[in-house]
């Protein structure tokens, strides 16, 4: 049984094949904020990101979480950095780095209100609703994969997709410009938002690999572990 | 001492004088989605609504709580009724009337999205950030504000503001059609969203009572007790 060899893999081994790995994770969601009350929130729970934080950490990765707003507990032994927004979020990747791993796995807003207000926006009478103009927000992944001196080794994205999941995923990875995206199906009837468990596609530039539905802790192993294969065994 | 007073009240008060009493309150934030996995949210924690409908509980009221998402334990011996939306919120605050007293403590969304996308809004390459437009809310406080036959005795609004508290409030109070406002300031720097303590103005139609800073807990009770007199001594 393939899981069975993984928890094996994490309660046997006693070396640490990440050892001295430098590793920043992102994960949770960004908020977004439209005036002082309101914000732009998404249903990322931050589980998937912390399992895998947690699990580097395990096989003795140097871990840096980079997490917006969640309800989790610090994962034990690594070093998490509270953010908000998405921009927020960027310049704290950036002072993680330099970086041997970069592993994406927030749900960073891609935008943001083009003018956030200082008062909240006020309610009139007889009035239309107000029209948001938003500006994208900086997007994480691509400046992380940008090929340069600061470049992780390894840079491995998310993406949460509710149609055509592998063919999204795929045109991300070539758009982004990152080594493999492990994409999953976020639809509202999969209950992957906020559950426990995960059905993850990796892609890597030679193809889809499909993962069984597993715990989100299941899966965070699963990838420790082939990271851990492709930096000693180069698979 | 004014809060000693109202502890004891509710130690030593054998007797429930809001026994029978239908109470409904609303408390938290609404939810609005624009996509499968984003949604607009306010920074409501929903700690001063779940203390009212405690108190009222306390106090021998037959207490429906509707709340939108929290993180909060429902309080004991109340009908928790958790929805998203506010249009989901109005339905539910609909189905519990006939009620006595409603204390819409809620920070309901002023306005959702005009056409919630059914797939996850896609971020293209080179091209610009969408623009939402918005459509008003069913305004909850005022819809149950509105005289006839199923208003309850004594509605009670929150303004939640960031300037001209008491003005915004006063206003407020005559444009919903509601007994007593009680307004504060959520400006970020009070720390109100989301912490312990509240300062609050209580607005009827003789004018403002600005209470002391205080627990959520004890204007929670202060609240309750002054609704008891309302009711039993009619002031």
């Amino acid at each position: 049984e393939i899981l069975g060899a993984i928890e094996d893999y994490f309660s046997t081994s006693s070396e640490k094949p990440l050892a001295g790995i430098k590793t920043l994770v992102t994960a949770g969601p960004t908020h977004e904020a439209l005036d002082p009350v309101r914000y732009i929130a998404n249903h990322s729970s931050g589980k998937q990101g912390y399992a895998i934080a947690q699990t580097m950490q395990q096989l003795g990765a140097d871990v840096t979480l980079v997490s917006g707003p969640t309800q989790l507990s610090p994962p034990q032994g690594v070093n998490v950095i509270k953010i908000t927004s998405a921009e927020e979020m960027l310049a704290a990747c950036q002072n993680a780095l330099p970086a041997d791993i970069a592993i994406c796995a927030a749900a960073v807003a891609d935008w943001r209100i083009a003018e956030q207000s200082e008062q909240k926006i006020k309610k009139k009478n007889n009035e239309e609703a107000p029209t948001l103009n938003f500006v994208q927000n900086p997007d994480i992944l691509a400046i992380l994969s940008k090929p340069g001196p600061k470049r992780p080794g390894l840079v491995i994205g998310f993406a949460a997709e509710t149609e055509q999941v592998t063919e999204n995923a795929i045109s991300k990875r070539e758009r982004k410009g990152c080594d493999w995206i492990l994409a999953n199906d976020v639809s509202p009837e999969t209950g992957t938002f906020g559950g426990d468990e995960n059905t993850l596609f990796l892609i890597d530039k030679s193809g889809v690999d499909q993962w069984h539905k597993m715990t989100k802790d299941a899966a965070a192993k699963k990838l420790s572990k082939r990271i851990a294969d492709h930096l000693t065994l180069n698979v």
